[in-house]
């Protein structure tokens, strides 16, 4: 089980030949690696050739060799999400962690505009050391939250929505403009960047 | 009392004398004539000139002659602000349906990080035929209020903000990419165009 | 029939195992649902497994179960299109409105380049008691009709267009910096949230 | 009188040093020159040491040697503004006109929102060669006039409005894509580019 | 042969049923009708209905019916692209005019880069009426021109670039913001908007 | 000595006369509070009235009733800036910490442009909990502390640069997009939300 | 071997009947040319016609006649990549300097996140005379670089990263506003440019 | 005389104090310092305190230590600007390599719009080794040099123009997309980044 943080592969934009090479590495060194943002068409070339890996779809998130083991213990990270099309970005952020060795849980569909969808899952979210908010369109979730909760709170802008929801950078923009106290934000669909944020203060925690 | 829509004039870039010039006009038809986002200078100079003139400093609403008799029986319009720095749009609303004939009423500082302020609210808001809801920074608010009342919804953003919050476009996004139902938003600051929007509505339901 | 506002799925950025999974909810509750937004590849699977149900292929619109009858009495609602191109997204806000149990009409390619299809519409535009006008390149029409006519309006900007048009932001803009009086705006391509907005109306007529 | 092109001095961003040894390079040369944008505090000193300047302060327009004698014969170019906040860019148009010995005629606030003001003047606007339209906020009058009338149009897009006017880009925008046929535009508040553009057609004019 | 402004059909954002359906009226009014932005596989379908139709896969270009002669006499607008990937937008402008009736001439790959390639051709365009520009990338060639040549000038900015071209975007505001006196501008990648201006100034000639 | 995250005012964009009715209402109620981004000339008055107060002019910091000690024991949060010209985002991190009952010590000028004054640093900030990094221009500090550090590292973007660094944006969007892992974000000038983010932090440390 | 700049063909918004056009002009002039940004597709066809061609699928790079004999001597050039995702772009700039008949030499994959793979490689990095750094997401490599080495530093961004990278605008933005002296900058994926750039120098160095 | 690179203070956004501050660490130093974009307010008051000062109010150039001797020898760098509004970024280049001993040479006006202007100066521009071209507007100067002569180019944006010329982002990124080859770009008005940069080449050939 890894603690360190960068053997990670941004997988979006390298061919499968240079992904079939860097991969390889790792197994002559036996050591395993995450690989995010996998497109499903190259993943399927990479499960050919290495049956032991783990690939999930809605998230690209591509694991050389499969965890065995889940993470244990009360979840430390609550992942909400406001809708049920968010569901990628929060799984990236669950199987980071997992891959971190950090055990979450993900808690889909609590949008704003259905207030009572939130309140229900109050006392759900207070059991959480930090709290990752993920949310599309005009990204209001983190602003009521962090109203609501007092848990740091990483909040991840998705680019589900279409015209003004400008591909998520309105969320985004949304959640930086906040007006509730001391939410930070990661880069739009970054679920694996909110989970190694997450990570970071997980092993603060650790060190006291 | 006026009832159609067109005599407003539009104060931010006109100088005084073509102003003067405009006011002459409507001095000599007998007729009164309402000024929009007029800034403090000119007024001073155009409350000199025309003594029995109104003006607010905070909305830049400059009225020629200064109404008798304000709007009568209950507020039709609620207009409700998330932060006090948004009291001058939601005056220029206030002013414009007061010159149109329309009794509202404006409600402050109800932001969405404080849930409570808006809970506490509620039973006023539902008094309304509609709402003008006003918000800067992330424009959340006619979200949430989406989601629990039924009235039409007249989103208002504001400039008040700053870095991402970028003069007003992130609450305009944000109010357009709502996943309430069916809000409609007029431009940033245009607290004047909210009030004409509601008073269309106030003039259907006058017809019936 | 339905009068409540949030059994409303956006299709865009769900798979069809999601699709389903949530379908399947609803025909367990024997409740009908409406979806936006779906692609027509999508679309095709869900109508194998659902024979009951409606898909307008023009505007991405699906019921689960279509509607046995169409709303009756004269339409309340115009619907507005600039140029033929703008079907789907009048379309859009037509079967939405007709899922609500409210009756419109849509009258089709009334541009302002050709002022005389517009005045000639003038007279049967005026029997309706809300008007969504629908239209994208330079997005002009709301600002003409806005200055002609007394009734709520509201605007839908469309992605159709090129270039400068900037996928329906120019329209979008045009419509929110309009002169004209009073006119409301919805997102790009919102014909559903301008339908929705329409339905808030209604139901306050309904009220009074 | 001149015909050339390219003795036109840019005075927004000159030092009134090297204004003033610009234009003494021109008394040298006994020529006249034409100076725009000039801000009202430089224009101040330079008519100080140039006592036979004109100076528009609406438009910014300065000439170094007042013309003598206004352009002749019945106006070939017309140049109409949507509103009166235009002014100042009308005028530019103007002097620059006048300077280059075109005689133009300026109609005002001619704006669509108020449509029969339009229609009022179309039997004037009949009898130009050219037609200089110049409108702010959502920039729709090029797309009516160019629906009505058959001459060379020339968009001026000004930066008059706020919030989604974005300084001019929005009419700007609209005027290029504009679904009427054959409109061409110039930069944001650009009277002096839609004046030499109007010279260059009149000119082609007289050589026929 | 037509001479009015108004058939003329927008085609890519129209389905081929829809298409058909326009052709349709035509072709039954006796009337022929220009469609521009046509993409292939749709002209492909229509081609199979009309088999008299004309199609030109650069530009996308389609005419009902085949003209029968070309315009006559020598060409009174010279089309000038920079590169030879301007070529589609180039033979928008020539297929329009045709159409129109007006003899052009178009004249490629004359970039600024390599200023001899201008310099060269500096005789040929003196012969034209009326010159039209077009240019991707940067979007220097109409600034150059217009440094040179007395003749109206219509600068069409392309989509042809990469990174900072940003899709047409850098060579509009380039040519928008040209140094150059009288240039004026049409949406990116306008072929058929320059065609039309050409054609207003061309009937204006003919009224003299 | 406060905990809770409420009572803190926006300053920038209320008038004078609206900040000593808020400010009344807190001296009435006996309690402190904290005025962000106010601007000195504001400041100035509301010191005349309220002598115990205190305020910085290089953050905008305002406190009602100046704190009479500062936080103890070794700081906890060690706040990071690229350049000199970032002090007043850095010290509005500072004051809110402060305020908060929080000891944190800043560290100036630390530059990746100078890699080595950097290097020379990196065994003091491995003494705090929680590292806030303050930087404009390009952004580029953050990244590098990211790749050398393991704490959670809060990212203030700065306005400091001109041209292409935006006003804060491309140093946004840098940390945003930065190839180091778990960084977090908050809105540019932000150094209040970055300290109410380790605020949330040292409380999550403290609860444990 | 050519020195001269201009025989270059952009490759990537030609059709392939245009591509085979001008291909055969050089061929009859029996002269060699290099052809950028080709799609994979169109290279397959011109390939088989031309056998003896030269086609790079990474970088798009196309040489009509394959080079014999690549570059001689000690590479000049050194070509920086941060990540293997850049590797195209850094490609392009390779075949390029061979085509001029300039040796340089990749190192890849030197990224800010983790410095010591930059510290390890500076002793070969000083023996380049010219040095272009490519990297995507945030762009820091050559703002630490410049502050470490004195060599003349062409930075080329890469639109390589998601979200906030936009397309590689993030890193042209923080590229241009670095803190550190001296470094210029070419468009997003301009390995071609970059190359040119050098090659610029190189001459010069050769005619000292 | 310095060749280092990091003494160099960013003066736009300092406070005089603390400017005042880090003179003074200079000035015990016995060092000289250079201060770029120093608005004049702020230099009034450090000329007072710093005698021997040097200070260029059109660049906001300012050297604590005034040189005595300009740079000797024949100019390695040709400065060219495009307008006479430039004025301000090519000083800030001329005294930046003044600064560190390198001779350049300016010429004014040098514009693209009249082409004659340019082609008088080719004989002098070849005398360089270096050449930096300052443009504002539409920016097309560099590519138009670029595409005349061989030597490194480096193309400095400025602010100069209104509207569509945004600042200066429609001339850089015209000159980042521009046709010629090998063309590099710094920051917009950053005539110091272009001076260090032609530094650093001048460095190289001085090694060689
Ligand atoms: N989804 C992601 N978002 C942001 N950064 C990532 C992501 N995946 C990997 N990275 C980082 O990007 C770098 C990988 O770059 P590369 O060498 O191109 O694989 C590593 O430093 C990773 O930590
Ligand atoms: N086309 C649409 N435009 C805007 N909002 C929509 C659209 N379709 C559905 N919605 C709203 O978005 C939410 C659906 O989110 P989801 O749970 O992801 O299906 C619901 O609250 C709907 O009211
Ligand atoms: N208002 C204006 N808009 C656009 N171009 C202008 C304007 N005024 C002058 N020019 C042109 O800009 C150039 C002036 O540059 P300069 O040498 O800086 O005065 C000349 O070529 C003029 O033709
Ligand atoms: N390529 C084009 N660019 C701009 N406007 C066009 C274009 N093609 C057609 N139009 C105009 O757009 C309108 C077509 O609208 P539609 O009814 O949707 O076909 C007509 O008024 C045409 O004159
Ligand atoms: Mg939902
Ligand atoms: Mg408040
Ligand atoms: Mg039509
Ligand atoms: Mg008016
Ligand atoms: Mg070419
Ligand atoms: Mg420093
Ligand atoms: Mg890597
Ligand atoms: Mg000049």
């Amino acid at each position: 089980r890894r603690l360190g943080f960068d053997e990670v592969i941004y997988g979006a934009s390298k061919s499968v030949t240079l992904l079939l090479d860097i991969l390889k590495e790792y197994t002559d060194k036996k050591e395993n690696v995450l690989v995010t943002k996998l497109q499903e068409d190259k993943a399927k070339v990479l499960l050919e050739t290495y049956k032991a890996s783990f690939y999930d779809a809605e998230s690209g998130i591509f694991i050389l060799t499969e965890l065995e083991t889940s993470a244990e213990g009360s979840p430390k990270v609550g992942i909400v999400s406001a809708g049920s099309s968010d569901i990628g970005v929060a799984n990236e952020a669950f199987y980071t962690l997992e891959y971190m060795g950090v055990k979450s849980r993900v808690i889909h569909d609590v949008g704003v505009a259905g207030l009572h969808r939130l309140l229900d899952k109050i006392e759900v979210l207070k059991t959480f050391d930090i709290l990752i908010i993920v949310a599309g369109f005009e990204g209001a979730l983190p602003t009521v939250v962090g109203g609501l909760l007092p848990q740091p709170i990483i909040a991840v802008p998705t680019s589900v929505g279409y015209g003004t929801a400008k591909g998520g950078e309105t969320a985004l923009h949304a959640m930086l403009s906040s007006c509730a106290n001391g939410i930070t934000v990661v880069n739009i669909d970054n679920g694996y960047g909110a989970a190694m944020s997450a990570f970071r203060m997980v092993k603060l925690l650790e060190r006291k």
